[in-house]
């Protein structure tokens, strides 16, 4: 499916401060090697990708088979370009080919309810609300994956979120349906390669039996590090980890708008019961 | 990657309603083959086998990589058994021989800001409580497809969400630190055989440059037939689709205790801002 090295590809994602080298060695290097791509050729989609892509996001697990979600596909560039400024001005949303839009929509399921006299007020509750996102975060991945699996790059668009009013009207959505996040899909650009991003080291992300936040903080000094150690190598002039992560969630005002999505949200039709 | 044979696997997952044969013509099998299994044999994972899985999560994307999330695997038969009643009494929880718990967990996050001195109240705002739920979605997504590939077999549990505050007292989880779901994992059982579940037709969840519901009704009135199709060659008495579905969300009282959740999540460390 992929020519990377495994082992290359795992050290890469955990650095010098981790992983015993024979962690992966059964798993397709498929698993390992994503980065996120923003920069794009011209070069136009096979006929059928999008397709193929929808299929494997409909073939992922789908809470209770609801299939709380839909995709919408954008090609047309004066939208990408919208998009790409409702994004906060990221480039890539208007440079790459495609941009996927997922989203949770609760408004299939309302409306094939209501055809059938049901009154459907359980799509009120964050509940339900939660399957419908994670409906679509659990689709997207699978067609990110998939899209990788055919030589295409790919990189999630969180910031269609600064604006979700505006996205919903632009992409004319109904009532109770709320664009999550889009997906950048292109060839990549091969003279501007993307880099394995590290990551913290599994023993931070994974407990075994219990949660044991013990070793947190030699986790974090360790991975700080790392993350030193990468941003130099692509010349980011960038904090650490922890503080730069801190300050993405210093409070409301560094949420890029964000800190108001609840109200947002309710006027998408979500009033999060 | 997978032996199956791909034109079967898409009439499988669209029926007889819908799709052009050539659709998926140059897709992975892995990316069709899903089916929730809930009948697993004894044989333990090799060894090496969760260390792959996260390593497959942790390569997923995550927003700025903040990397919200954490999974606990559990292996003891006494907590499998407790998950397995919390989650209304699903009895593969208790027989799969892992269970992965897929945690939003913005604790770790706000401790190592905290320990570089700054207060990260952004935590408490819904949009990067969704964060934290979206990263552990796509992470476990792409553990579930790399252990389809490993040919192991899962099914996702949203029944951990009937009683959240109990899960987090036996697992153990920090303030702001939520169970999203729970993951069975092992080798499916071939005697008793999972099959594929037939999906809504491209037409219903996937739109072009804009968001189309023209057709809906006529797309859920096939969808509905291929699911009685489907049911019945299953010998389940389940009414179609739409009723099926509508019913499960026809109120408070049809969510599994679960209207409460965002009483729980505050009680958790979400105040949901």
């Amino acid at each position: 499916m992929n020519m990377y090295d495994r082992d290359a590809l795992v050290r890469e994602r955990y650095g010098e401060a981790s992983v015993e080298a024979n962690l992966s060695a059964v798993l397709d290097p498929l698993f390992l090697q994503h980065r996120s791509v923003r920069a794009y050729r011209d070069t136009p989609l096979p006929e059928g990708t999008i397709e193929s892509l929808v299929a494997a996001a409909q073939s992922a697990s789908t809470s209770s088979n609801l299939q709380a979600w839909s995709v919408v596909s954008v090609e047309s560039a004066e939208t990408r370009s919208r998009l790409s400024e409702l994004a906060g001005g990221q480039k890539h949303v208007a440079s790459a080919p495609v941009q996927l839009v997922w989203l949770a929509d609760l408004s299939r399921l309302h409306q094939a309810a209501a055809d059938q006299g049901i009154s459907a007020e359980g799509v009120d509750y964050l509940e339900v609300f939660l399957v419908s996102v994670i409906d679509a975060a659990i689709a997207a991945q699978s067609a990110a994956l998939a899209a990788e699996s055919l030589d295409l790059g790919l990189v999630y668009i969180g910031g269609l979120r600064n604006h979700p009013e505006e996205v919903a009207e632009l992409l004319g959505l109904p009532d109770r349906c709320f664009a999550v996040f889009g997906m950048c899909i292109g060839y990549p650009d091969e003279t501007k390669p993307a880099h394995i991003k590290p990551r913290l080291p599994q023993a931070a992300v994974w407990h075994r039996e219990k949660y044991d936040a013990a070793g947190l903080a030699e986790h974090v000094e360790a991975y700080d590090l790392e993350s030193l150690r990468f941003y130099q190598s692509q010349n980011m002039d960038r904090k650490q980890w922890s503080i730069h992560s801190g300050n993405r969630v210093r409070g409301p005002e560094s949420l890029n708008g964000r800190d108001r999505l609840a109200e947002a949200l309710n006027r998408l039709g979500f009033p999060l019961r």
